[in-house]
């Protein structure tokens, strides 16, 4: 049932006149700084205005053992958040439309060097079209654009006619752990939707992504002895490229996966972060380096894992000072199977619909190469996983930022798709 | 005038006889922690030792505006030491004899990785000819020796027929700038003896050493748009590879060096310590590596770093993401010339006959690639310096040990060359 006219115009001027509250909601989620581990003053900031607008309110931590114990789930490191999950759940009075999951993360990505940044990362600086701030597309302005969305339907006298669950995660930067526990603990619709800085573009299809960590060990000796000792500085380096060898082999298959065969390089190794040795005067005894790949959806992490693990096992065989020495893969983060969106479903249907009346032009899809949480969705409660959402700049990179324009049109999109894929119901009958 | 057969027998069975002892002293410096900017405690443990033999007493702080100032010096950074220099005075009755200085360091270089060890790094642990920890051998057993060998001399009845001054220094395994301060302070001998661990050898050429540290900085991104950004680490690596070979072109030139020549690799470039990016999964943003080059006697530091820098540059020049985002070069320890001991001098032929009683054998001599404070005595003081002293294994790395019965005999060696350097008298006439 498309939305008549008459409607649609309503929604979107509601949204057009949410929107100053919207932004500035949004610049307090900038704000409110929620790295890693941080994330309790955010989630509870969020808790607070879900639950002031009257939604019934669940908060709930993550569980380990049962994330761990789950195929989806990616192992615990110590730097693992346990800052609690927030759902604020939207109940019709008659429950005749499709239920949906709203779903955002607060958690961000490191800053990076702070003096590389034109304002400080949490300043929230808005410049024309642009909010800036750590976090700004990534995706605090999506989780407000789910709140707000609701909101202009409140205020032109309508609700969803079916439950909608506003669900408010964290670990999706670093594990996926957050969305697979609302599926663990119960949670699910008829859809899910995650607004993430997609650049009005819907996933169609969506790497897996796993982290590991090289650690070498070497036998450290005096430099004026250099050539005795192994240098694990230098050892670690050609682990990276045999990792590389590893990364262009599986960019080689690329014509064996649907929706990637045309990218460039559509898996990407990165070589996060890197430490090792003590000083500049002795040679390094240790090394280690966190790596990022990204996998082709249909290959389980486990069998990722099991080959990276035999790639550096083969590659130190060769190595004389490591066949002696063999590096130790250990799996610290994600650990996340990608996704493919079948064409087709009646939900991407309604998105094309509300996309095309808020932005003027039609839906495209694209792959992408990062993890998304909607690999739950997909994966797991095997429902219709829509991302979508707004341009942005330099996401996890220096003067992140979102587009406010873009922004509006994304949520009057999403409140157009809300009102077609649950229905709508009078809020005073 | 050399000594007499029953004199140099005496001076041998005194060190025999006190040898039990300097071996306890040994352990308790080896157990006392004095890794850089922590040789407070150490330091204050050797002026109680000094002191109590009734040596005068000098103590003083590096002064880091006049170190800064003097070629020799080292720049500074935020780890330097400000531990004090603690100098044991010898005043003889007659001053008849040629007067010397017994250097020591008591700094340390970091432990590595505790797991490595078999037994923790500062147990000084003995089994059979070995004595254990980090510092045994650089240079813990050669700062006892300092003390022991005159120890010796007292043990039956003598003392130097001139003065000696006992100095224990620190940074000397950072920057040198220790040794550089007893200079700038005024101290100065007819020779300096240091008893390094240096395989019951005298260094006849020591290399000049340099710290620099390349800052890398890149443009990070999101992972999933690798392409576009620039992996800090991975141009750090590139720097590494054109500094290997600025080493090369280094060691190609060892023709030009006297001392060097029969040398495989006398120059060593080591990379020391890495550190890089803030997660896996952002495309870093920095790098940071710290190094270590040795350089030819004969040639300044300053000439030496002025092509450091100006290599860093030229291959950035050529680097297309470097080009646009110039590494800098930080000299941050280190700045240090190299030395030769000219054959010939009198205190090289007093050591040979003092070695060979006490060891057995003809010395021997050798060109050594790490630093030494020696060169402050060799290129400032302009006096013979003597860089001498026991068997070791694994200065600098994991389960370092001295060799006990080494330290005997090379204790034995300097308690014989002062005897014949300094000339004795008779403690009471």
């Amino acid at each position: 049932m498309t939305l008549d006219p008459d409607l649609k115009s309503r929604i979107l001027q509601a949204v057009e006149d949410g929107f100053a509250e919207q932004v500035s909601f949004t610049q307090q989620l900038v704000q409110t700084p929620s790295l890693r581990g941080h994330e309790h003053a955010i989630q509870d900031l969020l808790f607070r205005n879900l639950q002031s607008r009257g939604y019934a309110m669940d908060r709930f931590k993550m569980d380990r053992a049962a994330i761990e114990a789950h195929p989806g789930g990616s192992k615990y490191s110590d730097d693992h958040s346990d800052a609690p999950i927030v759902v604020g759940i939207h109940r019709p009075r008659d429950e005749t439309g499709r239920s949906l999951i709203l779903q955002s993360h607060l958690d961000v990505v490191p800053e990076g060097l702070h003096d590389m940044w034109d304002d400080p990362p949490y300043s929230a600086k808005i410049d024309g079209d642009w909010m800036y701030g750590r976090g700004a597309g990534d995706m605090k302005a999506g989780a407000a654009a789910n709140i707000f969305a609701l909101d202009a339907l409140r205020r032109i006298g309508l609700q969803p006619a079916a439950t909608v669950y506003v669900q408010s995660v964290v670990e999706e930067e670093s594990t996926g752990n957050g969305a697979l526990q609302t599926f663990l603990q119960g949670y699910t619709a008829d859809a899910a939707f995650i607004p993430e800085p997609e650049e009005e573009m819907l996933v169609r299809a969506n790497t897996g992504v796993i982290w590991f960590q090289v650690q070498v060990r070497g036998v450290p000796v005096h430099v004026r002895e250099m050539g005795e000792g192994a240098n694990a500085i230098d050892a670690a380096t050609r682990v990276i490229t045999a990792l590389r060898e590893m990364e262009e082999d599986w960019n080689a298959e690329k014509g064996d996966h649907p929706h990637f065969e045309d990218e460039a390089h559509p898996i990407n190794l990165n070589i996060g972060k890197i430490e090792g040795g003590d000083w500049a005067s002795s040679v390094p005894s240790w090394c280690n380096i966190d790596c990022r790949v990204s996998i082709y959806p249909g290959r389980s992490a486990e069998d990722a894992a099991r080959e990276i693990t035999e790639r550096v096992k083969t590659f130190a065989q060769s190595d004389n000072f490591l066949s002696n020495n063999p590096p130790k893969v250990v799996f610290n983060g994600f650990h996340a199977e990608g996704y493919v969106l079948e064409p087709g479903s009646e939900a991407e249907a309604v998105l094309e619909r509300a996309h095309e009346e808020a932005i003027g032009a039609p839906l495209q899809s694209f792959m992408t190469a990062g993890y998304l949480d909607t690999r739950v969705y997909a994966l797991y409660n095997k429902i219709p996983a829509l991302c979508y959402g707004p341009k942005s700049r330099n996401i996890h990179g220096i003067n992140e930022s979102v587009s406010l324009s873009s922004v509006k049109k994304i949520t009057q999109a999403m409140a157009l798709f809300i009102a077609e894929w649950c229905g709508t119901e009078d809020i005073t009958p």
